[in-house]
């Protein structure tokens, strides 16, 4: 959705290719302002601790009461390891350390990408935050695999048991399509 | 800088802190719209081609005159790895294949994540675009080091040197501290 009203002067834009452009952008009718709108980065982390994951219990829409990591957009003047650092102290509570890249994914029917850190837990004092109902460790058989919030979840938690049964955490990057119809 | 008119309804924005939230945001002060502004994504590649790799030299502001990855801003709707791939295009007439992750800069300062991809040209059909003096290939010796556009351009071409001097590429992360004043 382009925004309707100038952000720089508060006339109304007008949806139209600029000159030396390719696509639609919001233009405004008055003093010509261009507002360019561009996909947000989410950024997350898998919060380690031995054997198990630390995952929260969403109390925010959409997907309110499914697991999850803790994971949000990320925020001007941080780095991405700061953000995931700092949502995963929001939203669980928890002081983590060591992040490494591990998972990107690109969801390109909801301008996002979103970027996933593996991180040790500093300590097991970890509690949930306003966002959060609840927070716990997770063990690999204990995942609630058909209670977790979002595909990129899924595919990031799916990534870490697969690399670490085999010994080796790397780097994984997809782009998820279109999802199907329900 | 905050955007001073609401983009729904056109009154004045305030900066404040929204309620539940702990960062200062445009709020509109007649309909409540909150602004949210967040950091963009940088796409690029360094197009491959045997030993070399395909710089252009910058028609467009910042860095005017200087050599330059194909990188842009992501746009809505596509991948990351297609963001890439379309500004190779653009920027250097380059169609390439078989994009590989390869480097994120994150730029906290001027509120950017830089992602770069080591991808293959197809063939020798490029030219430069309409934001580009001059395309040409470069051997790592004939890189002008002195003469490149943005450290993460300099960073990502180091690595990249490196990596293939050893015989690996690999993926790199890192974030650049804010710039050292002249």
């Amino acid at each position: 959705m382009h925004p309707r009203h100038c952000a720089q002067c508060g006339a109304r834009t007008q949806s139209i290719v600029p000159p030396g452009d390719s696509r639609e952008r919001a233009v405004c009718s008055t003093c010509g302002h261009i507002e360019y709108d561009n996909p947000k980065l989410v950024v997350g982390c898998i919060p380690v601790w031995q054997d198990r994951v630390l995952l929260c219990r969403r109390a925010i829409e959409p997907r309110y009461g499914c697991w999850t990591l803790p994971a949000g957009f990320m925020e001007n003047g941080e780095s991405t390891a700061a953000g995931a650092a700092r949502e995963t102290l929001e939203e669980a509570g928890a002081r983590v350390t060591n992040l490494r890249p591990f998972s990107i994914l690109d969801v390109p029917y909801v301008h996002q990408v979103h970027m996933y850190f593996v991180a040790d837990l500093v300590d097991l004092e970890f509690a949930e935050g306003d966002e959060s109902l609840e927070t716990r460790l997770f063990a690999e058989p204990e995942i609630p695999w058909d209670q977790l919030s979002f595909r990129t979840v899924i595919e990031t938690l799916r990534a870490f048991f697969a690399d670490r049964a085999r010994g080796a955490i790397g780097f994984h990057h997809r782009t998820l399509d279109y999802p199907p119809r329900p």
